[in-house]
């Protein structure tokens, strides 16, 4: 059987880490009971541990309090509840206009109900943010800026720190997108100021889809009308939404599974200089394919060639070829395994004038080669310069 | 170390099926990869779960068709997306008196956007419906009724058929939230004239905690505004959510772990006579509790005698005694493991007359034996008596 070289990291991560499916299963074979839900023993247990997955998260990000960290199914979920919870008819919110449709179809849906909002445009050739743009975008109205912190096409890095700041200076609330950098790119809410982060935890957090979340501040929590409700285990005597966190955002019963694989995954990368030593693998593949597929005629590579404001996430548009066709062949005959159209990201190819053909997308992963990614490019040369 | 006696099973089912732990395991392990969003082969597979799980879903409870089951992460989010999407200022709805919160804090909070309700009594001492009242709610602005199939603090099922036709002959949306009776109870969405059924994997269907989700006809779907959305790896070109199904609803990653698991679940409980076998025995034990409960001076059986009416959830009051020291006691010196309190069904308790002091719940699930329940009975029994 034909070796397979997955490059679809963007994705989802594979493998993840180790002991991940482990914890899961012991779960559910082991341990079974719902947390806050019954006066017996091995619920505290299994309370133990989501606890214990909140505060490694508060520590990973620098957030406000462990109680601030709201796990949800994905980072959709969390911006869902994080924009339609906060934003009302008449509100005007910013995003750049490099981003995932995570953030920009709540933002159609609410543009519908009275929200109006605007995109920071961002340079066609890498993706960056135009931050000379930003203050003069802002309007008396505007309560919010929602970017993300890299780009899903490219790997192009928002300068989140710039951003927190200038949303400090006008009083406007942050919100971060960090579904391709949580787990590999340093993120610290405070120093950045970022009111609220979106999180999943299946991509470079190396844990199981199903589980993402979000942290945010307990002044912006307030502020934010519960987009789910439910049962909560607490003031079971009210039909009113708690206010105090998690519960405020938690309603229902959770995926404990899957809190059991991300405790599992955050505690294998927590470890000293893994984090570190993971980032430097990733960007150095990152360079080998940067380098690779410029030396191709009729590829052209789109997002930054600085490694300092880039994650690993490479995109190629085959020039006078179907992108679709490549990556097909790509498979077929190396084993080379990408994502190719527009990643759920219209905005950012039209940013990049790749709409409507899109990209092949190539993420390396910490398992990932150095001869993988050769043999990734190598592929590329043959189908394209044949 | 003491044996454990799990009664816990209305809050989440223990044991799961055979073989749900290891098939989470082993997606994580070998299989990892998304649907839908990439070009690679490992994808197909994993969509091939994806299909059959929602196919044994639409065959359980006679859905429209395999593409009309959405997955959530809860039936709380299942409730939440159809309520919150369907319902209007200035519209009505009608509901029961028994609900849970997964029902009455969304319905409280759509009560401040201009929502009304009314809650359709039942009788105080059995939790039935007082069906005959229902006609004479309706308003000229109502459209639809939501309601639970059976009660999570006493077993009481409503009486479904008759709620749907009633609906149907005056044009009202029947959301029916069947927490407590999917994998046990029969359920026939077109016969019922259910237009949505809310569902979680992690009860009787014995799948992990973590996924659930909602069947809903064509022409319901279509006027229920998406309340989460963002990609969903169809219609990449374009910021507005997707019409169709299942995607109009399924935005982000799914919770591919949770469904694999959902598969293994129902995969065994799908099994020629199974669901009419584990009924049979739930309802054996059911009636050994209720028995049992009666006999013990000072003890109040909340909920119907009558086993053609209700599932296997047994609530009692104990008169004389704080019910919180009881269930306490009842872990801590006979290893029952049960629910005491309010069950996030305040309105239920207050039905009931068991508000605020709630109850002490026993559930039964397919792996309890005979000798468990009547162990939980003579731990009663002698708490109470001493």
């Amino acid at each position: 059987m034909q070796q397979k070289i997955y490059l679809d990291n963007g994705s989802t991560s594979f493998p993840k880490a180790p002991g991940v499916g482990q914890a899961m299963c012991s779960y559910i074979e082991n341990v079974g009971v719902n947390i806050s839900r019954g006066g017996y023993e091995s619920a505290y247990s299994a309370a133990q541990v989501v606890m214990e997955t909140r505060e490694m998260l508060c520590q990973l990000f620098q957030g406000p309090d462990a109680k601030n960290v709201i796990f949800t199914n994905n980072v959709t979920a969390s911006l869902n509840v994080l924009l339609k919870g906060y934003l009302k008819a008449g509100d005007h919110v910013l995003t750049s206009s490099m981003e995932h449709n995570a953030v920009m179809r709540p933002l159609v849906q609410l543009q519908k109900q009275g929200v109006s909002f605007d995109r920071i445009p961002c340079d066609e050739q890498t993706g960056e943010l135009r931050l000379d743009q930003l203050e003069g975008m802002i309007r008396p109205n505007t309560r919010a800026v929602v970017m993300t912190h890299a780009s899903n096409v490219c790997g192009t890095l928002m300068p989140i720190q710039q951003v927190g700041e200038i949303c400090q200076k006008h009083g406007l609330m942050f919100f971060v997108d960090a579904a391709q950098t949580a787990g590999v790119f340093p993120i610290h809410m405070k120093d950045m100021h970022i009111d609220a982060l979106a999180f999943t935890g299946h991509k470079s957090l190396l844990g199981p889809q199903g589980i993402g979340g979000f942290v945010l501040t307990d002044a912006l929590a307030q502020q934010v009308n519960p987009l789910l409700s439910g049962g909560t285990g607490s003031m079971s005597d009210s039909e009113e939404v708690p206010s105090f966190l998690p519960d405020r955002f938690e309603p229902g019963t959770m995926n404990l599974p899957g809190i059991f694989g991300l405790h599992a995954s955050l505690s294998w990368l927590m470890q000293d200089g893994k984090m570190q030593e993971i980032h430097g693998h990733e960007m150095a593949l990152c360079q080998t394919l940067l380098e690779g597929f410029h030396a191709i005629q009729g590829v052209r590579v789109v997002g930054t060639d600085d490694l300092a404001k880039r994650g690993p996430v490479v995109s190629i548009d085959c020039l006078d070829q179907d992108n679709g066709e490549i990556a097909f062949l790509l498979e077929e005959q190396f084993g080379v395994m990408t994502r190719c159209g527009l990643h759920c990201a219209p905005s950012a190819h039209k940013t990049l004038g790749t709409f409507p053909q899109g990209t092949i997308r190539f993420v390396p992963g910490h398992a990932t080669t150095l001869q993988e990614v050769q043999e990734a490019v190598q592929g590329v040369r043959k189908l394209v310069e044949k």
